[in-house]
Parts: C-alpha cells; sequence; structure tokens
C-alpha cells in the first residue's frame, strides 16, 4: 500500500533535500507526489524545457526507496503564456477577466491553451517514460475548484452552440425541450443561443438564477463534458508515451463537477481529504459518505492524494488536528476503500496563498507530534497492507446520487432550505447510525446486489431509469423514494403526470397537493417510527394501492398519510412524503432496514462510533471508529481477534478518544 | 364582473385547448388574459407576422364565452431583435449589460426599441381592431419590476440630459438646486452632467449611495417618466386602432415606479396581487393597503389582474394557501375595490424560470382543490357582481403617499431602522386594528372631503402644498403629520425654516433638537395614548401655540413633548414626535379619530378580522373578513342580512376559519 | 490654543457670512478651515482663477480677529478636467472606473493629475503667500479615505513596476522574497509584473483574497506610498510660495493608510475625530487611543481639524451628542495632546452628500444647546489654552503599532475572529482601566525611554528590529509580546525559526504548536492573574529559560504553559501565548506592570472614568474625563486644586455626568 505526502522540492534549498527524503523513509513513506503547478519551473521559455531538477528530486526519493506521483502542471500556466494569449483567462457571469495571481485562471476551452498544454504533458511524458520510479500520473489539480467549473467567455459561447447542437440536432428540438415559448426566447438558429451571464433580475442572486432552468442544466453539463474533455487531452497525450496508471486529484466529493465523468477516462480515482477548514468542518458521516462516494464513481478502491496533516486554511486557520485524529482519519479512508494515503503536504510551505496550509512538519521543519503520530500509522499500515488492497466494503444497500440531479435542485430547490446533498447526508447518517454502511451510486450501476435502492429527491427521470427501477422492484428490491422523486424530465422540466410522476405507478400513490414549509415552520407526523417533525416539505398523499405507515398531525392536512408501502412485484416500495428530523429518520431507517432483511453490521450502535465490514480475497474483517474525544465501549457479539495486536477481544471493545481497531 | 385567469394557450398542445376553455367555463369564468410574453411567437421574423395561433386560441375561447383581454409583448423582446440592435439592453450602475435570457432587457429610452415596439403594437392593435371579444389591452407587462427601473446607458444620458434642461431651463438653475456646489460638483452645461452611476464611496452600498442626493431623486424621477413615456408610445399606438379601454398590471403597489405617473394614461389599473411568496408575507393590513393604494392611484375601482391561486416562486416556494385563503383573498380584493379577478395563472407551466409558479391546475392540468375553491368563489362574485361594479369604499379619512418622498426617504432615510412604506403601514394598520378604513391617496387629491389627512414624515413639501393644507386645516379639517414631516424642498435639500419648516406655522411647534435612535436603542413615552416606547427617531419639541399630549420619560430629554395638538383656525394639527410600538400607535390613532368625529365601522375590533363598508347606488353593505386560521366571532350592532345566503344575522356574526361574509 | 469650525461660506448667501462671523466670534473662535473642495468656484475655466469670494470670506472672518487654513482644493477635481482627462479615474480591482458625483475620483498616480494639481497649488499659493490672516495649509482632505487607497488604472500598474524595481533591483530578488515559486507564478522580467487584482477564487471574498501575500503587502506599501508622493508634490509647491505650517487631515487613526509615512513631510499633524456615527462607535478608550496613535506619528501634540460638533451621518445619522459630551470629547482630545479645536462644521449643509452631517448650527443657522455648549469649552480653553500648548503626557509604557504589521493580518490574519486593531485597543483599555497612560508609537521610535514596550501580534520582523528589541530588554526593559508576534519576515513570508521566530531567543520559550480557536470555542486559563478564557488562538508553550505564569486547563493541552516570563540580560520578557477576555487581561496588565515598576496615575480605578497626567515646562497636572451618563467620584491622593475654578479638592472630587476637571 502506498503512503506518503505531496512535496514540493522546489520550495526549499537544494541542501535540506536528502534530509525530507531521509525523514519521509524514517516516517514509512513508499510514494510522494510531485511537480503540479511547476510549469514555469519545467518550461521557463517557450518550448526550453528543464526538467534537470525534477530529476534529481526523483532521485534523491529514489535513493531513500520512494516513488513518485507525477503531476501535469497546467493548473498554473506561466506568466509568459497568458500574456501570449489573453484569451486564454477564465470570464465570469459579467464578462469580466479572472487575471493573473491566483491558480486555474484558464479557460478549458481554449484552443490556444489546448497546443499549450499538450505541448507541456507530452514532453514531461515524454521525458518520463523510462523512469521507473514513475508509478503513476495525475492529471491538473483539482479541475473545477476555486469557481472554476464555468467560464462565460467568447470561446465557451461557441462550445456551448456545437455541444448542444450535437445534443439536439435541431433547434427546434432545443426549443421544445426547453420550453422557450416561456417568456418568448425561443432560439431560430444556432447562432442565436447565449450563456446564461448577467440578466435582468439577476442581481443579488447566484449565477444564473433568472435564466431557463433547462439551459442551465445543459449548461452545467456542458461545464462538466468541457472539464472531462480537457482532461481525456491530456491523457491521450500521456498514452502517446507511458502505460502508467492516470488519476486525477477531485478537491471536495461535494463538488457541483461530475466526477463520474470524468472517472470514466481515468484509470484509479483519487480525492482531496480535508476535514477540519477554515470553512468549517462537518460530522464524521459527512466525511464517511465522501469517501463511498469516491469509491462509487468506479466502484473500486481509490487513493487519497492530499490527506489532511496539520491545521489549515488560506488567510486563517481551521481547528488544530488533535492527538489521534490524524490516524484516525487515515483508517476513516483506508475502511471505506483507500487503499493509499498521501498527506498534504510535507511541509508547510512559509510563502504564497498557502503559507498557512499546514503539513506534517511545521515552517521549521522539525518533525514533532504530527510527524510521529503518522510515523507510527505508516507503520500500521504496511501491516494491515494486503487487508487493505483489493478490499471491498460489505453493504446490501445503495443511495443513488447523481449530479444531474444535484445541479438542478441546486437551481430550483422547490424550498430555500432544501438541499439535495445534505437530504442525502442525512439518509447516510441515519444507516450509519443504525451501523447500516451505505454505498453510494451513480443511477447507471447495477441495482439487482443491493436489498435496498435509496433515491432521496431523485427529481429528475428517465423512461430507462424508470423501466429499470420498476424491474428492480418487480424482481423483489426494495426502492425508497422521497418527495420530489420523479417530478421531472431528465431536461429539468416538469412531468404532465401526476406526481410522484415516473414513480406514480411503482409507488402506489398520489400527490394530492405539498405544502412548502418556510420560515422554520414544522407539522407533526406520527407512524410505524413513533413521533417526529416534519420540515421543509410536506406531501400531501393520496392512496393508489399503497398503505399508509405514517400521517400528518398538524394543520389543514392532520390525519392524511405522510409515509407510505406500497408492495409491487415481489418488492416494495417506501415514500417519504416530507423531510424528517434525524433521530426520526433514523427511527424510520431502521425498520425500513429491518423489514427488508438488512441487519446492521453489530447491533448495539455507539454514538460517534463507525464500525465498517469489509472483505478481501473471502475473509471478512470490521474496522471500528472512535471518532469521540473520549473513551467508548462497543459491544461485540462473539469472539474476535485484533488484527494489529493479535489480541483476543470478547464481550465488549475499549476504544480510547479518537481510537480505532481493526478486528479479525 | 370579469373572473377568469391568466392564460397561455401557447405552453399547450393544441388539442388540450377545448379542454381548458370547458372548464374554465365550468368554473364561472368569464374572461382571460392572453398574449404578453409572446413576441417572438406573433412575429418571427421582422415584418412577418402571424395572428393565426392567437386567432384560434381567441376563438375555442368565444365559444365557450369567454372575453380576452390582449397584452403587448414588449416585455420580452425576441432575440433576433437584440442581436439587430444590442444597444437595447439595458445597464446596470457599473455599465454591464444585462443580456438575453430573462424578460425586461430593454431600456425604455432606446430608440431602436421605441421602433419596434410601435411596430409590433400597431400590427396586433389593427388585427383584433375589430374582434368584439377583445374588451381591453394590457400595456407590456409589469413595468419596471426586477429591478428594472433605473437603466445607466448612453441613450439613459442623453434623455437624462434633455429632461433636466426642459425642467431647469439654465444650468445655473439646476446647479442652485441640486447644491452642486457642495464637494465642488458644480457643472457648467448640460454636457457635464451624468447618471448617478458608479463613484467612489459607493463600494458595498445601495445605488447612487455617494451621489447628490437632488440629482438623485431627479434621477429616480427621470426613470419612471421614462416608464411613462414608453407605455404612452403605446398607448398612443393602439389608440389609431382601437378605442377599448387599456390598462397595466403594475408589479407590488410598494414598487418605486411611480404609479400615479403611470396611472394618468391608463383608462383602468389594475395589478399583480400575491399574498404568500417565496421572498415573504406581509401582515392583512400590508396587503388591504396595496388595494387601497391601487385604488387610489385613480381614486377609481380597479382589476386585479393576477391574483395568487397556488404556491409560487421561482426557484423556491412559498406556502401553499390553504382552504379558504383563495376566496377570502378574492373578498379581500372586492373589498376594498377590485371589480375584476384574473387568476395566475390557469395552470403551472412546466418548463422556464417560473415553472415553479403553480396555477389553479397543477402540471397535471387536474382540477382539486384550489379549482373547486374558485369555481366556488366565481359563482359567488357571479351573485355579488351587481354589488361590486362602480361600488365605493366608505372612508372618513385619508393618507398621503408620495413617490418623490418614497425616493428621498429611501435615499437618505435619516435613521437605519426608518422605512417610509413601513411607517405608512403601521399607520393604516393602525387606524384598520380600529375598524377605521383608510384611504391612500397622492397629494394632488381634495383632502377636503376627509376628515383627518395622515402625511406621516412627509418630508418634501412645496409652497402650494403647504398653502393646500393649511386651508385644508383652516376649515376645519384634521392633519396628522410626524417627525420629518416639512423638512425639504421638493428638490431634495433641507429647509432652512426651523422645523418642522413647512408645517411650522400650523402645528404651533419647533423642533428644538432630535435624536436618531440607533442599536435598537428606545425612549419611554407617556401621555393620552397612555405609555409606549419611541424607536427610530425623537423630535424634542417646544411649544409654540400647541398643547402637549405625550412626554418622554427617557434621557436627556425627559418631560420634553413628543406629541401635541395645536388648534388652527376651524382645524388641528397632531404632530407625532417619534416613532411608535404598534399598539401605542393604535390607541392614539383611536383617540385622534374620536377627537376629530371619525367613528369605527363597528366598536368592538376582532383581531384579525377586517371589516369594510362600502356603498353601491347610495345602499350600504358591509364585509367581513376573518383572516385567523381558526374561527372568529364578531359582535354586531344592529340587524344585518347576509347577502349571500339571505339569513338573518343578529347579535354576533360566527366566521369559519378563513371565512368571510357580505351583510347587508 | 487655536479653537474654532471648518466653514464653507461659498454654501451660503454673501450677506450671512458676517452674522456668521460675529457669531463665531461670541463662540471664542480664532481660527477657521477654507476652501478644499472649492476647486470649481476658484478656477471654473483652465487657467482661468477667481479668488475674490474666498479673499473676501477670509477678510469678513479677519475683520472678527479670526484666522484661517486653507485647504488645497484637490479631493475634488471639476468635472471639466475629467471630461479632459478621463485617465485620471481611478479603478477598481475589477478594472471598473469609479466616476464622477462623488469626491476623490482621482488616481494618485495619475501625471495629468499630478499638472493639475501642481498648476492650482501653485496659483493658490502664489495668491495667499503675503496674507497674514492665513496660518497654515491643509493638503486636500483625508487622503485614502472611501476607499480610495488602492487604484488598479495602468498608471499604478506602471508605477507599481517601477516602485518593486527600485525596491528589489532584480526580478530574482523579487521572486525569492515573493516565493513566486508557489503555484508557479514566477516573473520573468518586469514587464510581467500584475497588480493584486480580480482572479480565480477572489469572488466573494475581500481585495486580493487568494493573491500571493508578499504581492499584497508590497501593493499596500505602495498604495501608501503613492498617496504620500501625491502629498510631496502638493508640498513642494506650497514650498515655494509659503513657510507657513503644512498638515493633512487625517481621516480615522485605524485607516490602512501609512499615516507614519506621510507624516514625515507634514510640519504638524491634524486629525477628524468622530465619536457617535452612523456607523457606530467606540469606548472611550477607542478614540483616546486614536489621539495616542495621531500623537504618536510625530511624537508631538496634533490639531483636530474636524472635531464632531451634531449628530452625522450620511444617509442616516448616529446618535445626538448629548449635554456634555462635546464639552467632554474636546477635553478628551486636549488631554491626549490636541492643542487646537476645530468643529466639523460651522452649520449644517442643506444640500449634497451630507446634508445630515450636522454641524455647529442646524439648518435654520440659529443657536442652540450645541452652540452653547462649544462657546462655554471654547473660554475654558481660552484660560487653559498655556497649560495645553506644548504639553506633553507622561508615559512609562508604550505600545508598538505598525501598518505593515496591520496589512499583513488583515490579508492573513490566522484566524477569522483575529483583529490586530482590536488586540490593541484590547492591550490599550486593560491598562487604561488600571489608570496607567500608554504611548502608541511607530516600531522606529526610541524604546529606552519606556519601562514597558508591547509588541502585540507584531509578526513582520527584521534582523535590525530584533536586535533593537533585545538592546532594550538587555538594559533593563521589560517587553511584552504575543502569539504571533515574531513569526515573519519583514516581506511576510514565515520564518523558518522555530516560533516565536524572531523573538525565540528572547522570550526563552518555544511554541510547541497552537490550536486556532473557531466557531466560538475558547479554553479555560489559569495562573497568577486568576482564572479566565481564552479566545481566538492558543500557543501550546514549551519553556527554554522562561518561567510558566499561566497554564491552559481544558483540551489536549490542557497544564500545558499559556504565557510566560524569561529574564534576559537586566529585562525581561512576558509572552502571553492566547487571546485573553478583557476582564483577566486587565488583571494581567495590573501585575505586569507592578512587576515592571509602572505605577497607575491614580491607584483606584473608577469604572468609565480616565485619568491623564501631563507636563508643561516642568509643571504637572491631571485631567479627569467621565465618560459615564451618570455622576462619578473618584478618590484623591493628596490635595488638589481644580485650575478652571480654583476650588480646592481634597478627598474625593465628584463629576457629573460627561463631566471633566483639570487638577494642578
Amino acid at each position: 500500500m502506498y503512503f506518503g505526502a505531496d512535496y514540493y522540492p522546489e520550495h526549499w534549498p537544494r541542501e535540506r533535500w536528502e534530509l525530507d527524503a531521509k525523514l519521509m523513509k524514517q516516517a514509512n513513506f513508499t510514494v510522494v507526489r510531485l511537480a503540479e503547478f511547476s510549469w514555469i519551473k519545467l518550461e521557463p521559455e517557450k518550448g526550453k524545457y528543464d526538467f534537470s531538477w525534477l530529476d534529481e528530486a526523483v532521485n534523491v526519493l529514489a535513493n531513500e526507496g520512494i516513488k513518485v506521483v507525477l503531476g501535469t502542471p497546467t493548473a498554473a500556466p506561466p506568466k509568459w503564456i497568458m500574456d501570449e494569449n489573453p484569451g486564454i483567462y477564465m470570464k465570469d457571469a459579467y464578462g469580466r477577466v479572472k487575471g493573473f495571481g491566483s491558480r486555474r485562471h484558464y479557460c478549458y476551452n481554449s484552443p490556444e491553451y489546448h497546443d499549450h498544454t499538450k505541448r507541456i504533458v507530452a514532453e514531461m511524458a515524454g521525458h518520463y517514460q523510462n523512469n521507473a520510479n514513475v508509478v503513476s500520473w495525475q492529471i491538473d489539480n483539482e479541475l473545477g475548484n476555486m469557481g472554476t467549473m464555468h467560464c462565460y467567455c467568447d470561446n465557451c459561447l461557441d462550445a456551448f452552440k456545437k455541444w448542444l447542437k450535437r445534443k439536439y440536432g435541431t433547434i427546434d428540438d432545443l426549443n421544445k425541450e426547453w420550453g422557450t415559448v416561456f417568456w418568448g426566447q425561443t432560439y431560430r438558429n444556432w447562432d442565436e443561443l447565449i450563456l446564461p451571464a448577467y440578466t435582468a433580475g439577476s442581481t443579488g442572486e447566484s449565477e444564473g438564477y433568472s435564466h431557463n432552468p433547462s439551459m442551465w442544466l445543459d449548461f452545467c453539463r456542458f461545464s462538466s463534458y468541457s472539464i472531462a474533455a480537457y482532461q481525456r487531452l491530456q491523457i491521450d497525450e500521456i498514452r502517446k508515451f507511458s502505460d502508467k496508471p492516470i488519476t486525477h486529484n477531485f478537491d471536495s466529493p461535494y463538488s457541483p463537477v461530475d466526477f463520474y465523468e470524468l472517472g470514466k477516462d481515468l484509470d484509479f480515482i483519487s480525492f482531496d481529504n480535508y476535514v477540519n477548514l477554515q470553512w468549517g468542518k462537518g460530522t464524521y458521516q459527512f466525511h464517511s459518505m465522501a469517501h463511498d462516494l469516491i469509491r462509487g464513481i468506479k466502484d473500486k478502491n481509490f487513493w487519497v492524494m492530499e490527506q489532511q496533516s496539520g491545521p489549515c486554511g488560506w488567510t486563517a486557520m481551521g481547528d488544530t488536528p488533535q492527538p489521534g485524529q490524524l490516524r484516525l482519519w487515515t483508517y476513516q479512508a483506508v475502511a471505506h476503500g483507500a487503499e493509499a494515503i498521501v498527506y498534504f503536504r510535507w511541509r508547510a510551505c512559509t510563502f504564497g496563498t498557502e503559507q498557512y496550509w499546514y503539513g506534517i512538519l511545521d515552517h521549521d521543519g522539525i518533525p514533532r507530534r504530527r510527524y510521529r503520530e503518522i510515523q507510527q500509522t505508516g507503520k500500521e499500515m504496511k501491516e494491515l497492507s494486503d487487508l487493505i488492497i483489493d478490499s471491498r466494503v460489505l453493504s446490501n444497500v445503495a443511495m443513488v446520487k447523481s449530479y444531474d440531479n444535484l445541479w438542478s435542485h441546486n437551481f430550483h430547490k422547490h424550498n430555500n432550505e432544501f438541499n439535495y446533498l445534505q437530504l442525502l447526508i442525512n439518509y447516510y447518517s441515519a444507516l450509519t447510525t443504525n451501523n447500516i454502511s451505505c454505498d453510494v451510486v451513480p443511477p447507471d450501476r447495477d441495482f439487482n446486489k443491493y436489498k435496498i435502492v435509496f433515491m432521496p429527491a431523485f427529481n429528475l427521470m428517465t423512461d430507462a431509469l424508470k423501466l429499470k427501477v420498476e424491474e428492480y422492484v418487480q424482481q423483489g428490491g426494495t426502492l425508497v423514494i422521497t418527495y420530489r422523486s420523479g417530478t421531472r424530465h431528465w431536461n429539468n422540466f416538469m412531468t404532465t403526470e401526476t406526481l410522484p410522476g415516473y414513480f406514480r405507478n411503482v409507488s402506489g400513490v398520489e400527490v394530492e397537493e405539498f405544502d412548502s414549509l418556510n420560515g422554520g415552520r414544522t407539522v407533526s407526523i406520527e407512524g410505524i417510527m413513533g413521533c417526529g417533525a416534519a420540515s421543509v416539505w410536506c406531501d400531501v398523499l393520496s392512496l393508489k394501492g399503497a398503505e399508509a405507515l405514517a400521517y400528518y398531525k398538524d394543520n389543514y392536512y392532520r390525519n392524511m398519510p405522510a409515509i407510505t408501502v406500497n408492495k409491487y412485484g415481489n418488492g416494495k416500495v417506501y415514500y417519504i412524503g416530507c423531510d424528517l428530523d434525524l433521530e426520526c429518520l433514523t427511527r424510520l431507517m431502521s425498520t425500513i432496514c429491518e423489514a427488508s432483511g438488512v441487519k446492521p453490521v453489530m447491533s448495539k450502535p455507539v454514538p460517534g462510533v463507525e464500525i465498517v465490514k469489509k472483505e478481501k480475497s473471502g475473509k471478512q474483517y470490521t474496522i471500528v471508529l472512535n471518532y469521540n474525544d473520549t473513551q467508548a465501549s462497543v459491544d461485540l457479539e462473539g469472539v474476535y481477534s485484533n488484527l494489529l495486536t493479535g489480541e483476543t477481544i470478547k464481550g465488549s471493545l475499549l476504544l480510547p478518544a479518537f481510537g480505532t481497531a481493526v478486528l479479525g
């Protein structure tokens, strides 16, 4: 298993490199990522390349037995490129150029930038094609990060027109799908098309606010497509020289860039995992689901290419990781499918925007608490390596996540408090709190291996997906859907079917009406899961074959059904018509899982403790993670062996604050 | 009485139209509004017109006995017009173009757009000049809505210069009235003039922030004038072909566009009445006053051209109207002077920006609860029609509302918590809570028919208005003014008269000093209306003939007068020197009304119940409206007859939640 | 001692001037400031000058024995200048022109504007060179105010490049100091350099957000330099004609413009002192420290060129000064080193942006309470004049304030709650609450006259400053530093020394690690000053010779040192590793001062009462200021004489609300 850090030798005096490499080796490192952002050093003048410093760094590392991942440096085009081709700069929705001085200052659709990119990537791939110490390639860095998903330049307008033409074929079909007859926006030909830029009614609101929602959705697809195409352009260049595996380091899995699309062209997925940031932190489930999302991209284990190793932030810093947390977060990653951990960064940089983004070492380069904890973790990872590589998480349930749905909901979210990703996190949390692991999958994944499939607020649908879902239930699967599931055509216009639209047949209910709950208003609800409070939204249901499981207890729709179940073929469909408080939702998930034959990993959940069951070559093992800053005790069913210490554990497992255990 | 909905046949398959028309007839519809936003369908290419689809829609409706109002489609110029004349686009204060993709993307002062407008309006008016089914014309849609009151393009700069030249004649007079000597901004000629666009000190603040306040006021007047002139241009075209009454659907009566100005050129006023929106909702008085404002424009009954009929919003939805509310809001409109109700919209649109703006029917087109409630309401309206048409609200008191004052206050509001419109709403609410109806009138309306005239914070004054007010009081009227009334010349510079400036003579007080109450600070007050708390502002008064009615009880001006009354001729003038909490203000209004011979419609007010007395052809009747979501009981003085059921009512009237009654 | 007001005769009818002058004389005025903002009146056409009106105003004032300060009118270039040279307009970070209509609409680096400036200043200085009634010159008005510190026009880009070239000599040195290797931003030549304008990652954040912090710091230095150079250009012109003392009226001493730099070229400093504003108000210490900051610029007494005299604000007003406050604020200014008071403004202006910025007189020009209070204050100032002129504040302690540190902290503040200026104010407040006066000085001031020197969060350091500080302590001084002190090189990159970096040697501690406290988190602390709560930041210290004075009581670093003291040579160094609540900090300051032989002015502090000890020609006296709105009693040690009344005071001094006393 690869274990290491992101390293910037170019930031430090040449005479320090050997010491760094030795300290890395002592920390049990086997890999280091290098060179992304170093274009100006690799090509200081057009066509004049200098790989000598990088060769030297690779050698210094190789001398200590450390391999390297090389990043293509395209996230940071040098100033001379920008001066030669100012058209490369990205533009915002107001048409303003995002100038030099940061990073990611290029448009994905710039033909000039495509040329520059091909040149540097080919040169780099060629130079290192026979270097055995290079184990992998990383494309660019965090594509789409820092608000760079959308660009509004003329290159993008042209590319958007072409993309639309390919998609719709005729302008009439586009007009029909978008419903441009609304507000008289019909386009007569491809030339008339626009980008969803600044327009009347946009002021003080988010991008695209008053634009056509179908155009906005296509613009999101197009922007993601552009990023994927730009990534592919680099992959194609590398492949001319090298058959080493290629990856890209995704920033937050909650990013709006379609990682499913980008993932298709990659050999393996990696991502950047930060837990405590200047910008806040989430629950442990927030981060567990992040890993599961990443694993779900290719249904395959992944790398963490940047793993938090110290306090970090740009202008300000988040909380410092407490003793044990760096190790805990590493085990969390591994539990959910990471099979390589690369910490960001080796040593805090003294200059530049990220001078406060601490690494394993502080600015003074002296190993301290964090270094020692990572060193110890590395030792353990080496011992567990066989168990980790090619292992899989055992799960009977899946949650379907879709970028198209995300884009649609982010734009028209039907209630100001509604948040699609938060809803998914809530369902995920309610399951894991019951000790039930949950895969997170794209809609085109095979559903049949799961006992339960969750499609919360899955609003955009196709006829094919409708059929797939119906067959899945027909054959015995359990489907859980919610308010807003099935309400829209895939191109973001509303269905004219009675709601729940595409799920009407399978769910056995009709939405008689709904109530958007504003200003913190809540509605009491009572049913099989006990009492609770609905917020955000209430669908008022009428039963068309389904059975009611819970009822509203307030408002003019008092005693109308809120949650239902419907038998369909050999399976069943739950419809959850409202947003539930997390405790109520957790009880409901327990009931639904039990009714569908899904058992928890261990039957007695402990607050703040996560339990993940994995399998490797037919052998099962369990990872227990204590996120509490106090000791926790977990009741075990049966006898276990601690795979690191060899100790036999029976009865209850005692974990210290932030402690973990791997049980066989 | 006209009753119907806004209908977009172009959004639906041709084969649905007949069913829609039948359902409309069954819902007691007599009118439908059509065609605004349909320019691209009426003129798909320059000079090539296609009215066939609209003719067909008009016929389908005519077959069910339903008349139509036709909207000119100028709120949505087609893309081909914009491509031909990009100078038509509106620009914001930073000079940024508000591009295509929404609506209202044109400048009112664009000569090219004037030409396009004349062409399409003339063509449409000509085509329908002999169509008996067309009962009225609507100009454009919600002029000035969506932040389109001000434009900063070069056309506007030129037009502003001309407008100023017409107003001031010489540049010296302009400099004098504006006080451009301040900060050395003197203009030497008309060419040097500017628009109040982005300038130093504007950052992070509202438009125009650091500009000259007199220029800003003139810019507001000019912007309103431009809109009125653009409306007039359309009216003139229609009048060449048709003598049908012409209206415009104003958006919120609290809009900053001068509806008094626009109203002068219209045959009747209509407006768009939304109660529960994504952007929030107001008290019932907020909406009652909205109707009274609209009626006050021409002192004449009006249409509601868009009446809320379902949950609505753009990206998110407000609360769903509860059973009874749609009917209640219709009665509220009628009580305050509506004599036609057109619901927006017939059916929720599946695409476009407003796909969440629900109508009477849901996206699936199936009549449900809301349809049935409107159907019932239509039946009742038919029965009450004679009572409604040409009826008038009985009121002895008037509140003066002025757009010039609104603009002045919005720009320099003297205290951050001060809000001119909210102050008017507070006075209106204090009156109606006492069962006293209040007309809302422009300053040029005849005051002599009112026992009391309210001019709260009426800061801008002219010598003519001073004289008018003095004569009104001289002849026995009661005038109520407040802090900030009379402090400024009509062109927005401060008076050098001792305050209350223009009202100093008539009020018998002088403002010795004042205190702006910031950070939530309050000051106790005590007087004829009992105890209360002043916030926002305290004028410290010295009596020059007036009598003190209340005193401050805090601060260094403890025991100085806060509220006074002054006898002047046969009348009297109340001066209210501070902002009062609503309960205290309500008691004060009761006292003032009683002292001025104004009696409540019924003497015992019930919280949340509004009572409006009306008269038709000499016959009086009373509309009672229960805005509570619980039953309410109203004590009646005397014996009444329920005009819908014929039932005799004596003692107390019991109204269900959201219930209404019309009593004769 | 000069006493007077800012006067705009051009705003009022000529026939009023004599009355104004008489009222001024009756108010004990001896000086008036005139003419800033009056360029358009002085030069209505290019090269055609008209000083007649100003001559007349000077004469009218002279007739009443009132002298004048003349302001150069360059803060308000006339429209004809801007039309002739639109390149003069300032541009913002998005490249948007800040247009005409406010003031300060010019770029400091515009060559055209330099020419215009020289012409008007030379003409004015020449015209008044022999006028004995002119006692001083004021340059421009509030340089850098209203967001005009930074400009992003092409002139500025050129000037920035030149400034950088002068500073760094070679592009390689610049790249090294800035660390442009980070994110591959290396500049190959001076032409490639940029301004820190809009770039990726900037959206929704403050200016420059994602840029290189060393570039940003240099940009701040450059912007301040540009302002100072522009001021010098005017000074040079005046000096060709006049040897009268030259000043500039600084706006808030908390401004980010480097007043130390600007102050070097001025004969004396003046500033504009507003206490209760629309934008809020501070504690009395906030304003006392403001005065001390201003006095610290040249270690010399100063003028208040604009002293608040009424309620004020632009669109809205702050609280009205209560009876006694105007007098109190005048004494506060005098206590801290003002030796001239000029109230802003004589009379509230009826027009323009500042029509709500009240003066001594209201719009109606009638003397009222505020006039009488200022009249009385003027009488007292005349009596105290000898004591005030050339007096000095007695202080044994100094706080070091640095603009470079301010810029660095504002950009990368390490914790979102951290605020450099607030930290200084907290330390200042903790001292003055103990009746200990504190000088506020630039880092290049002589430290040796102080018993204690405070350098809170003094993060940017040089080797020379390190040496200076070490020598100061060596020779017996006490140094107080805090978390973040000494962490950075002067060019804003982090030190690679173990923290506290530059202070590591002298402090005898090492920062083992730190914890940024987010989301309101606090950590208990206990030590010599008792118990308290740390927020914002905790340095976890390891002792390298120092002694621990306080420990953390929470979190994983429980019982680790938080505050230490280290003996070094004959002196000692306190290290305060965390942000303390104000009460705890006040107790700590008391302990530290006592341990360093610094005694309070009087031993028993009274809340809300400030006591300042001054000295004039060897004679000491004490000013006592009661900021409470209630009576206060101060225990005196010894017998005093009230220098105004001659009364003998023994035991306790009774001060009314807002009362003051000058004791000898």
